[in-house]
């Protein structure tokens, strides 16, 4: 086994031009951060004059980022440095809830919200999405499972709403989610994975008690990186000092990402707050493409108008071509490919998530014709075969 | 605050020629590590062909790394990525220990030990060292331990070494902890932050359970990024899959380090295979330099002969010259700083641990040199002012 170890070497990445992963759009890193990741990319870099807290390291200017800009940023009280969005949830879960005690969740979370749940021993009540191809998520919702947990003699001790969720970027109304939930005095969390770095979102504006966003999901930066913030109420529990170890925070084992994804993140930041001003065009980005795929034939799920560059689309066309092209269901990836287009999951015809963050319309533009190309030319072709 | 953003880009690291820090020798990139990082920065990079789990995925080929090449270098069943050495040590003592039991722990174990026991709600008995200069770890000591947790009703559900100690770099005879803790049906985890990437240790060979390893501290990998081991009878309880989610396992929340610091990781790892031959080198190295910093009058601490290149020194004369010198008792930084050497904590005198790993014996060499040149400066200076 400890022989051809060449192969985990050189390895090279195979990318197209046009990358339409909602996954990788927000992590590509500024020029900025590739520096970054060339100055403090060896181990430890950051702790050349630690005194042994990472968050009030000086030089470089940790401590002026996590305790000045990023509060400012995130609209919060305390923020910390995370390995990335599921850490964060983890943590504070595992910090202010009890085993055995009920979260409740919207039907659109994220896996890991409900593993950082099951990781913490907590139960899980789902505020379930309106039927298609809505996928709404309601303030109501969340009373109802609020009540459905009490029925269980369960004590709800959080509410998590993902804002916007992976699947259809839909933007809930977060405000009201947070509004019921302290009626009941649940504090409300925002994996806010898909949206800080990306849009405006400040917890404070939207009641939310605590919010997690990831760095390499929409901050621009080389992961895992992440971000918390909570409201002192709350931070002062999950930041909570160890009762053992002098200044060492114990739900985040001491000291979270000492390296280069931090000097990433930081190095992007200028550039991430200028692009969240930026963000009603992206909007209008995303409604044009929207529009563009429709002509074509598909059906965009979700929020109408759509207010996030995460889409989900069916595409009943493109499936009745799977059905007979070369390939079979994998046609899409391979013709999209070969048009310098990816991100769009190897093998998914009938239904798929793509997101236009940070693209040109003129890249949207050629990703419109090569999807309108690639239907012609099955179009074409006798009982639905290739042509080219 | 969101003005000035500035100060947080083109940061350039100040370091010397000649780094004796123990936290960053292991942790230097190759330059295949740098290229990896180049080519795998953004933001979930990995995962462009991922099926859903970040260990099996084969373009890059991450899973011939974890499920092949790993469990064969760490000697062990099965093997995950983790963030670093404390969450590897996390998830053990989280998915194997209940809250209230007892984990027993050297007494030289690093804070993040009692940190990952303390967030997982767990009680430490400590193993104490015995008294200066050695501070050594016996088996007994572990069975002792045991036995006082038993005193307090305690159940005791892990032991752990630290192999080595950060402060002395002293290696204990794991085999015999493991044989006394397993006398007490303990299982015992191995924190090999400081060896697995530096010299051979195997778990399997040791009678260890769990090895937790740290990719930046000692694999010459960009972090944060760690390794976990266990035997299949610990493996199956530590990456349970969830029982909500297919295929994600809770304890990791799904997924790790899907990014860049994985795949420097991987590039670094050749390398990393062979340094570990030449480990009889590194401990010869240590060996000479500490004799030649005793020659000039520091006593090392710990193991002796030793037996790994992070060595803790006393040095009373360097304490006597900081009670005058300009800058008191941050000369000796100043004053090695000056001569292109860095690594030993700004302001400590008096006591000070470094490493020589990966370090030629000219560079060693210089810098005992440094010391040498250093001490007669301050001696030569009336009423020991420095000349320079």
């Amino acid at each position: 086994m400890l022989d051809n170890l060449q192969k985990f070497v050189h390895l090279k990445r195979e990318t197209a031009e046009i990358n339409l992963d909602p996954l990788q759009r927000g992590g590509i890193l500024t020029p900025e951060a590739r520096e970054a990741l060339m100055e403090w990319g060896d181990g430890y870099s950051v702790c050349d004059f630690c005194a042994g807290i990472l968050d009030r390291i000086k030089n470089p200017p940790i401590e002026d980022f996590v305790h000045g800009a990023l509060p400012e940023f995130l609209g919060t009280d305390q923020v910390r440095i995370t390995h990335g969005a599921r850490e964060g949830m983890f943590a504070a879960i595992h910090a202010l809830c009890e085993k055995g005690d009920w979260i409740v969740v919207d039907g659109n979370a994220h896996y890991t919200t409900i593993l950082a749940a099951e990781r913490a021993g907590c139960k899980i009540e789902y505020v379930p999405s309106s039927k298609e191809p809505d996928y709404a998520i309601s303030a109501e919702g969340y009373a109802d499972a609020i009540e459905r947990a009490y029925e269980h003699k369960g004590n709800v001790s959080m509410a998590v709403l993902t804002y916007p969720d992976g699947n259809y970027g839909n933007l809930a109304d977060a405000k009201a989610v947070a509004g019921v939930c302290h009626d009941y005095s649940v504090p409300v969390m925002l994996n806010g994975a898909y949206s800080v770095g990306r849009m405006p979102v400040a917890a404070r504006a939207l009641d939310a008690d605590i919010i997690v966003g990831s760095g390499h999901k929409s901050m621009a930066a080389s992961g895992p990186v992440g971000v918390i913030g909570a409201a002192d109420e709350y931070a002062n529990v999950i930041f909570r000092p160890s009762s053992l170890k002098k200044n060492k925070e114990v739900e985040l084992l001491g000291c979270t990402v000492r390296g280069a994804p931090l000097l990433t993140l930081m190095a992007s930041f200028p550039q991430v707050v200028e692009r969240v001003k930026r963000w009603d065009d992206e909007v209008d980005k995303a409604r044009w493409f929207s529009a563009g795929l429709e002509k074509l034939g598909m059906v965009q799920q979700g929020d109408r108008p759509h207010n996030h560059d995460l889409m989900f689309f069916l595409a009943e066309n493109l499936y009745e071509i799977s059905k007979t092209a070369k390939k079979g269901r994998f046609f899409l990836y391979r013709d999209l490919k070969e048009r310098g287009i990816c991100g769009i999951k190897p093998g998914l015809t009938r239904q798929f998530k793509l997101s236009t963050f940070g693209l040109s319309r003129e890249d949207l533009g050629k990703a419109l014709a090569a999807f309108e190309e690639i239907i012609e030319s099955h179009k074409q072709g006798a009982g639905g075969k290739e042509t080219s």
